[in-house]
């Protein structure tokens, strides 16, 4: 398609363009004017119209945003603001530089101008910075055939219908009620006596994580948000949720790979930053695994004697690695979920105990014939490797099950308890159990 | 015997025929009903006990069972799928027309409904496994006042009614439209004026995974599902969907850290079946890491004659894998929610490049102050520990961010190429590295 706008807007065939944007989805034109030069995106967009072009705006990226604001009238960026709907604006603007951002303060209304500042100081992470204020609010008093018409004529442009907010003459929330069901009631009915009083509802500061959880467990699609005297100032929906669970997801993958959390684009993060969100953390392993170092220095005569024992150190380490961070994984992920709690902690060890008895038989066994028959090793260094290996799973398995939950007791991410910190940990168990072992069945 | 039966329905012999038809088996009463005509067919069903019945029809050919489902109640449908074999009941709606298969699924439990889209023709990751037959269809012909009245008397118990999903004479699918616009346009409008034609559907053998991602890209709530000649015949709803991410988020975490995926609840996992799903990967990955083992191995001269080098293999071994499963997560992470394309390979390696470079240099540099100064190590063993280092982990970053592009080329799951893996691989590059600059450097 970019082939064929860029061409139409070279020969001004402004007509067929318009045609041609006419039987294309916003979504899908805002994707393709990202690879526009920026005046043949100007012009892309001064052709849509009004309406669709401040959808197509809402879902460009950053930069384009940018230089279109630049390259507009003061008029049309009026028309944009005025359109856009906040939780939109409000994000468009938190990304831009901030002389652009006085040009677009300048062509806000002053009541819109207010309500963007109020939203900016919301902390990132609560309800309150990613709900949005066009919703349907309607009086108790009302009856359905009033509701009905106002809906008609005052509300065209809000972006939730599909539930009917209901509120007192304070504002406070009083109930909910679905256009489906204002629909179905009698004319006469007030609402005060058809809607839902049982209502599902958040608070402005209350923690975006919660209340994607409360959207997962009551299958909703938008929910209310209310101020500390239950006054009805908001709405979140659910497109808005989504993107939250994938934030959260991608924080938790990022977090149990040792990285410091960044919702950035991969491709868009500059080096020195993506530098900065990794190297903390491999510092902190990197001199953890001093500890390590230690053991076998500590242990060097047996090493001296032996030095056969050191080619099986990786394979010791490595399968310990692994079978902690398997179960530290599942545990983290069934915290993250609500499928574990705290309290099962006794339950969890139980459970891990019996699955690393399993492999841990299967795994020593395998080793054994591997090391035994087909290398044909000495029958005590064999003993050793496989006595090791046996130890080492059930112990990696069963701290790893441990630590995500000890983690959250302590009210610390248990993201952190995955696979690189268990390594380390269970690298230290890994090699005492194993030297040990060593002097034991070969009698340094 | 078909002369039989339609002579004692003739004279509605009642008794006689409900006699006649005890001392026959299910398999010749289906055979034989065939040759009667509908109504009398539709007489002779009801009048068999119900188990038998329900093991008639099963027997019963195509058109036979269609031509019933339609002349009896729904109550009598509900009999029949209640006590109908789960795979007959799959077998018997897979070849029925759409709207007996609404009527048919109209009068199962949500539970059985659930399991026969599973079970239906579609596999279980597609759209017709996740789609609800609860939808509000309206036809293209119908004005607004017509539209609003069939809600209002026909669909109280739809499940989405949020949006109307308007289809032609042959149930094609030819617009939307939401409740809302319903509501606010004039009561004589015909639908196929008003109606939205840009339609974002799917079609039923789609992946579950791509109709998550056109949720999020369209931010939509729900999407119609049609069949290959463009006939609605479901909707997919954003709850469904929701769970879908999660579920998806899931199995990338525990591929990513060696495990088969499992859909199922940690705790309600049987100990067997988790054992089951993690020790074929640590079997892998263990039989895998013989590799580094001979390389120790291979350069035990080199461990012979200074022992101490084996001290500093954990530490590298382990900030390599760290190293390189940083990379490899924030990529896994970047195409699963589509901003890293195969064809970005390039600039994923040119950054990486440049990121491994920074952590290279401050982790060696930390490290030689470490080792040199404050441990009082031999120079030219902290210059090999180091410049190891130091190549390790632009090695590590540099592989682990193109292997789950390649994965991703040949058409597996890039979350495969995840830390265990990558440690695996880095591992042996470690050593070999180590072991290279301990010969030239100690000159062993």
């Amino acid at each position: 398609m970019v082939k064929v706008v860029s061409n139409l807007i070279e020969e001004r065939r402004i007509l067929e363009l318009s045609e041609y944007f006419q039987k294309l989805n916003s979504v899908d034109i805002a994707r393709d004017m990202i690879y526009l030069r920026d005046e043949e995106a100007v012009l892309a967009f001064r052709i849509l119209p009004k309406d669709m072009a401040v959808e197509v705006f809402s879902y460009l990226d950053k930069e384009m945003k940018q230089n279109i604001i630049q390259l507009i009238t003061d008029n049309e960026i009026k028309d944009i603001t005025d359109k856009l709907f906040l939780d939109d604006t409000v994000d468009f603007i938190e990304e831009l530089p901030s002389h652009i951002v006085k040009k677009v303060l300048k062509n806000t209304t002053k009541e819109k101008r207010e309500l963007i500042n109020q939203f900016l100081k919301y902390d990132e992470n609560s309800a309150g910075s990613i709900m949005t204020i066009e919703f349907l609010d309607l009086k108790e008093s009302m009856t359905v055939k009033e509701a009905i018409n106002y809906i008609r004529y005052e509300c065209s442009k809000k972006e939730d219908v599909d539930t009917c907010f209901i509120i007192d003459k304070n504002r406070k929330l009083k109930g909910t009620l679905p256009l489906k069901q204002l629909i179905l009631k009698n004319e006469d009915d007030v609402l005060e006596n058809i809607m839902d009083k049982n209502i599902i509802s958040t608070k402005t500061i209350e923690d975006r994580e919660m209340v994607a959880s409360d959207f997962k467990k009551y299958d909703i699609t938008c929910m209310p948000v209310v101020d500390f005297e239950n006054r009805l100032v908001g709405i979140i929906t659910v497109d808005d949720i989504i993107d939250i669970i994938d934030q959260e997801n991608t924080e938790d993958i990022q977090r149990m790979a040792a990285m410091h959390p960044n919702e950035k684009q991969y491709l868009k993060t500059p080096v020195t930053e993506l530098a900065k969100h990794r190297v903390i953390w491999l510092l902190v392993l990197m001199i953890s695994a001093t500890i390590t170092g230690s053991i076998i220095k500590q242990f060097d005569d047996v090493l001296q004697s032996v030095v056969i024992l050191a080619a099986f150190i990786p394979m010791l380490m490595d399968t310990g690695g692994n079978a902690g961070s398997q179960s530290s994984t599942l545990i983290i992920r069934g915290l993250a979920l609500g499928d574990i709690k705290i309290k099962d902690y006794l339950k969890v060890m139980w459970k891990e105990f019996r699955v690393s008895l399993i492999v841990a038989i299967i795994l020593s066994t395998v080793n054994f014939f591997r090391i035994y028959l087909l290398e044909k090793t000495d029958l005590m260094i064999t003993l050793t490797v496989c006595g090791s290996l046996f130890f080492t799973v059930i112990i990696a398995k069963v701290v790893g099950s441990l630590l995500p939950i000890i983690a959250k007791k302590l009210k610390f991410d248990p993201a952190i308890m995955a696979s690189p910190l268990i390594t380390t940990i269970v690298d230290a168990f890994a090699l005492m159990i194993y030297f040990s072992f060593a002097k034991l069945f070969l009698g340094i």
